[in-house]
């Protein structure tokens, strides 16, 4: 299953969990000076380490048409700059694992794992057992003082990105994320929005993630990060329980349920919208019967590339408006 | 039963028709002339023709405090401006016949009836029946040549308004009011918002009524103004059908729909404008298992004077917008 069709932990504030270690070959050029044999040598050598291994499945990801790979994307499986180029690459994936490996990104290897809710540490463990099989059977390029060699500087070491997805509403309407933003970027950390269509202060989204992978280790990245998100869960819950007693914002919560339930033509930006405002509802318990997992799932799914990959004839905006309408009524009535 | 309680005739465009009788007594000066021993003797000789007839029920209507009296006008048994004086004064009413008798409003008498749906004639015959007992009992002002008498001479000869209270949100849309009103200025007729706090343009009602009282019969009066309103009906009904087809008017309406089940505050204008929405989609079937008599009912009962009779502690604003929301999702759910 993919992360959003699974219950996490924390899932109130945390939406996902996602480890990225950086691996390049020791016997290739980094990605800009590679030659197309020699890409596709290394697609092959990586799709050797996992063929036939647990539910692994290799996917040619330049043979895929722009829909399906913008779809990959919006599901976070692949980054959106390995979704939009059409030179080789390869996605090797794993369902159980939530295990998503692109080959020949910025790096020759990323692996990526994303887990649902608040999971660091699953999502390292992840990572390091697809790790654990590349270096057994490959060249990895790695140095004793540098650690991993990367392609861009800033992930020697140990190539490794850790970031939480979180859900901030109640932290956001209080105006405290500008704050938030320069703590973090004092202790190393960095905040962004969302990637994709919605934007960033609408659907109330935020990654967080470490800036620093030289100089520590993974473990310490992992507990670094995730002792701050602690910290940020408390203080958003703390003013959602303020935001709670205000007549305005209950009104405010119902009316996006109701709109979810009965609009007929919804587009991306106001999807995201609504989803901030219903998942808020759900977490305060104004709203019932609906889930976290259930509007993580509609707003992947309500992304035009998922819309467009799922159906037929559903290519116009107007197209994609009502059919967005229909699969939150849809998610809904589960 | 009050109208708005009741199934009418083509209460998809016409949400009530009413006729009103103005009558003086003979042997007393005009309203603003009138002493305070006059004015009793007129409600009690008035009361002593209905005492004991029928179901007619009398009211002294001066004894009740201002939002009893509020919301009587919100219901159209009274005129708002009888509501609002404190001088002597009485409403005479029976809930069978949908008759209401004010006593010492502009004239001594006005006799209305008010009925669901398009029912001129049948207004007509109620508002007959409680003149005719008035008549046989008392002496009232007439002059062979001018006809009744009353107290602003563009009420002479009939003394009789009748009117229709329609809902013409396709006519609004397509910009057609104006010139719908020049028509009617030309042949006689007079159209107006409807009466009360929510604005006529955004509930989509227009009352329709007579000018001429004089020099003309009843059955005149009634049979001219229903075939104009016959004209307007299928005029109405052709834009909707053409409304229908727009995907952006679907999705409107069920906005509104949705919002009316599910929003906890709403003000007197978002319900007018809601109600005008939901409407037209329950008339075009975009709606199901909801009536116009349901939305009519709410309407009346979504008036500030309505709501703050019917429950105690309902009296700020917010309070209002509240028990509003309330009622409507309650209206919804029968």
């Amino acid at each position: 299953m993919l992360w959003f069709e699974m219950n996490g932990k924390d899932s109130d504030v945390v939406v996902s969990s996602r480890v990225r270690l950086a691996r390049n070959l020791a016997d290739y050029p980094f990605g800009d000076r590679l030659n197309e044999p020699s890409a596709k040598e290394i697609i092959e050598k990586v799709k050797g380490v996992f063929d036939g291994k647990d539910d692994y499945k290799f996917t040619d990801f330049a043979s895929l048409d722009k829909i399906s790979r913008s779809a990959e994307a919006a599901r976070h499986k692949v980054s959106p700059e390995f979704a939009a180029s059409d030179s080789p690459r390869a996605l090797i994936e794993s369902d159980s694992k939530n295990t998503y490996i692109m080959v020949l990104e910025e790096d020759h290897i990323r692996i990526q794992s994303v887990k649902p809710g608040f999971a660091l540490e699953e999502a390292l463990d992840a990572a390091f057992e697809a790790d654990g099989m590349i270096d057994s059977a490959l060249r990895v390029a790695y140095d004793e003082k540098l650690g991993y060699l990367t392609h861009c500087p800033t992930n020697l070491g140990t190539g490794m990105r850790a970031s939480v997805m979180m859900f901030l509403p109640a932290l956001t309407y209080a105006g405290g994320m500008r704050s938030l933003q320069n703590g973090l970027g004092k202790i190393g950390l960095t905040i962004r929005g969302m990637d994709g269509e919605g934007s960033n202060a609408d659907g109330c989204l935020y990654q967080i993630s470490n800036q620093v992978t030289l100089g520590t280790s993974e473990d310490e990245i992992v507990s670094k990060l995730s002792k701050i998100v602690e910290n940020i869960e408390e203080q958003e819950r703390t003013l959602r329980k303020k935001l709670k007693e205000d007549a305005r914002f209950e009104d405010r919560v119902m009316r996006a349920y109701g709109t979810m339930l009965y609009a007929t033509l919804i587009d991306t930006n106001e999807l995201t919208k609504l989803y901030a405002d219903v998942r808020l509802g759900v977490s305060l318990g104004l709203i019932e019967n609906v889930t976290t997992r259930q509007l993580d799932e509609m707003l992947v799914c309500g992304m035009s590339g998922v819309l467009m990959s799922e159906a037929e004839n559903v290519r116009t905006p107007a197209q994609r408006d009502r059919a967005r309408a229909d699969m939150i009524r849809k998610k809904l009535a589960k």
